[in-house]
C-alpha cells in the first residue's frame, strides 16, 4: 500500500490524499461502506460501483464465525468470494468481540468468547486474527485491539492500552515478510489524553502502514470525541493515513476530516436506510411519515442515483409500509450514494481550498433542516 | 390490445403469438412475474428488463387495500407509480378475496370481506373492481370472478359459474367505451366438464379481449388440471389469447402451452428463490444443502444472468445462511431469468416446429434431475 498526500488544507488539518492498494487506488478522505458478512447489506457490487464506492470494509469476527476464513480462502479470498474487485479493509474483530460476543474472558494471550450465532466457544488473539485476515486477503488489515467500554476507570483503560500495544507488536511479528497486505495499528486510550498519547507513541514506534482511532463512538459525547481525535491525530506521522473507526454522521465525518482524518466506516447509511431514513441534501427524510403518502417528488432532487431518478417518495413510502424487499435496497443505494457525494464534495473543497466555506454552508443547512424536521414532526401528529 | 397468431404448432395446440398493448408488444407464450404490491419481490424494473421480462402482473386486491387505488391514480397510474414502462396485467382480486381475506360473505352484488392487513371491512363487486382497475391503469384487466374451492359440490360450483357470468357482464357494462384497457373474462367451473363448458360458452358470448382459466392450481391433481385445460381451451375462440392463472412449474407451463395456453403467471420463481431454491437447466438447486458449502461453480453454467456470471454457489449459500438481503434478490433474479429463457426456448421451438422434441428432452432431463436430487438428498444425510 502507498499513501500520498496530494494537498494540505490551509485553514484546518484536513488533507486530500491518495491510497494505492493491490486492488486499485482511491482518494481520501474516503468513506467505506460496511459489508459485515461479506455483503454490504442489500447492495450488489454493481450497485456500489454505480454510486462510486471505491473501498469497502468487511468484519473479521463475522467471517471467521461464518462461513469461516478457511472456506473464504479456498474460494480465492474475500474479493473473489463476494465478487468485489476493488480494495477491501478488514477490521480485526476486536470491537465485535467487545460488543457482540457473550462471556468474554480476556487474558494476555487474547480473548475467549462465545459466538453470538450459536454460543460455541472460540479464542482469538493477535496471531489468530492475523491468520484469519491473511486468509481473507483484504488489502488493508488491522491489529487486534482491546476496546475499553465507556465510561471506564483509568486503570482499566491503562491495561487495555498495554494489551493493545502488546497485541499490535505480536500482529506485526506474525505478518509475512512478503505480504502485500497493509497493516494498521489501532490507538486506544479511551478519553484519557495521556493514555491516548501513550498508545499512539507506542504504536508509532512500531511503524505501521497507517493508524486507526479505536474506542470512539462508544457512548462519549461529541465534544469529548473531538478532543480525543484532535489530540491523537497530532501524535501520528503525517505521511501515514488516519482512520477513524465506526464514525459516523455526515457532520461527525466533516468535523473529523478537519482534524486530519482520512478514512471512515459506519453502518449508518445502510442501517438508517433499512429503517426508512434517507439522507438528503435538505436533511433527513423519514419516509414512513404520512406527509409523503402522495409525494410525487424524488427523495433528493440533487441526487442522480437509480432510486432518485426512478421512484417517488410516495412509492418508496409504499414499499416500506408493505415491507417490500426492494425498499431496503433502494434506500441503502441512495444513502450510500449520498455519502459518496458528500465525501467527493469534501475532497473537491479541499482541492479548491474551500473546505471552511463548505463546512459553513453544511452547518447552516443542517440547522435549517432541524427546524424543518421539527415542524414536520408537529404537522404529522 | 391486439393479438396475432404468428404460427400454429403442427403436433399440438401450441401456438406462437404476439400481443400489442399501449405499453409495448411481446410474444406469447409469455410468463408474467408477479408484482403483488406493485413490486416484483426483491427486483427492480431495471433487473427485470435485463433478464427479458416483457409484462408483469399486479394484484388489484393488494393495491386496493394498500396504498389504495386512488393514490396510485393520483401518482399517474401503476406504470408511473412503480417505474415499470412495459405492459402490466392486473388480476381482479377474485382469487385473493377467496384465498386471503377473512370472513367473506358473498352476495349477488359482490363480496364483503375483512382486510388481511388490519381486519377492516370492505366490499368489492364487479363495478368496484372495474373502478379500481381503471384507476390502476393496467394494459390488461380481468373480470371479477368467484373462485370455488377444491373440492366443491356441483351445486356450489354451478352457483359460482352463474355469479362469475353475471359479474363478467357487469364488468363489461362498466367499462368505458373509449378505454384502451383490454378486458379478459375468467372461466370457472371447477373440475366439472359441463360447468366449464357452461362458463366458457357464456363468457365467449360476451366477446372479451381474451379468456382466462381460473379456479385451477387450488388443490386438484395434475391429470385433472390437464383435462380441464384441454376441454376448456377447445371452447375458446382461436383468435383470442388464453391465460392460465397462477400456474406454475416449468413442466406445468410446458404442458399447458401444448394445450394452447398463451399466458402464465406464478409466484413460484420468486417465492422459491426467496426460500433458497434455484431453478437450473440441470434441475433444482436447494442452496442451503451442505454440499454447496465450498462449491465454486455458478448456479447454472448455461445461464448468463448477473447472479450466475458473478457469484459462486458457495457465496450464495453463505448469503442465505447469514440471511443477507442480497440473497433474495440474486435468487429471484436468476429464477426469473430461468423462466424467461424457458419461455423463449419454447417460443423458438414452436417457431421451428420442434416443440415435441423440446418436450421430450425436457422430460428426460427432469427425470434425470429427480434421480440426481434423490442421490444428493441421500448423500446429505
Amino acid at each position: 500500500m502507498e499513501f500520498k498526500v496530494i494537498q494540505n488544507c490551509a485553514e484546518s488539518s484536513a488533507r486530500l490524499g491518495e491510497i494505492t492498494t493491490p486492488h486499485g487506488k482511491f482518494e481520501t478522505p474516503v468513506f467505506m461502506p460496511v459489508g459485515t458478512q461479506g455483503s454490504v447489506k442489500a447492495l450488489s457490487p454493481k450497485d456500489m460501483e454505480e454510486v462510486g464506492v471505491k473501498i469497502i470494509l468487511a468484519n473479521t469476527y463475522h467471517l471467521y464465525l461464518r462461513p469461516g476464513h478457511r472456506i473464504v480462502e479456498k474460494l480465492g479470498g474475500l474479493h473473489s468470494f463476494m465478487g468485489w474487485k476493488g480494495p477491501i479493509l478488514t477490521d480485526s474483530g476486536g470491537f465485535q468481540v467487545y460488543s457482540l460476543s457473550k462471556l468474554r474472558s480476556i487474558s494476555q494471550e487474547g480473548v475467549t468468547f462465545q459466538s453470538h450465532i450459536d454460543g460455541s466457544t472460540h479464542f482469538l488473539g493477535p496471531k489468530e486474527v492475523m491468520e484469519v485476515q491473511k486468509a481473507l486477503g483484504a488489502d488493508i488489515i488491522m491489529t487486534f485491539d482491546e476496546c475499553a467500554p465507556y465510561p471506564a476507570t483509568r486503570d482499566y483503560v491503562l491495561n487495555s492500552v498495554k494489551l493493545t500495544s502488546a497485541w499490535a507488536r505480536k500482529c506485526l511479528e506474525s505478518k509475512d515478510q512478503d505480504s502485500r497486505q497493509a497493516l494498521f495499528g489501532i490507538v486506544q486510550g479511551g478519553t484519557y489524553s495521556d493514555l491516548r498519547e501513550l498508545s499512539a507513541t507506542e504504536l508509532v514506534g512500531m511503524n505501521f502502514d497507517g493508524y486507526a482511532l479505536g474506542g470512539l463512538s462508544v457512548g462519549e459525547d461529541r465534544k469529548t470525541r473531538q478532543r480525543v481525535i484532535a489530540e491523537t491525530v497530532r501524535l501520528l506521522p503525517p505521511n501515514k493515513p488516519v482512520y477513524l473507526m465506526g464514525v459516523g454522521t455526515p457532520r461527525d465525518i466533516l468535523d473529523a476530516v478537519m482534524l486530519g482524518v482520512d478514512m471512515f466506516d459506519c453502518v449508518l447509511p445502510t442501517r438508517n436506510g433499512r429503517n426508512g431514513t434517507f439522507f438528503t441534501s435538505k436533511g433527513k427524510v423519514v419516509i414512513k411519515n404520512a406527509c409523503y403518502t402522495e409525494d410525487q417528488g424524488p427523495i433528493d432532487e440533487n441526487c442522480r442515483c437509480y432510486t432518485c431518478t426512478n421512484f417517488s417518495r410516495a412509492y418508496l413510502r409504499h414499499l416500506f409500509m408493505a415491507r417490500e424487499l426492494l425498499a431496503y435496497r433502494l434506500s441503502s443505494l441512495h444513502n450510500i450514494c449520498f455519502y459518496m457525494n458528500f465525501m467527493s464534495e469534501m475532497r473537491n473543497s479541499i482541492r479548491k481550498g474551500k473546505l471552511g466555506e463548505f463546512r459553513k454552508k453544511f452547518i447552516e443547512e443542517e440547522d435549517n433542516d432541524n427546524l424543518n424536521s421539527d415542524q414536520k414532526t408537529i404537522l404529522d401528529h
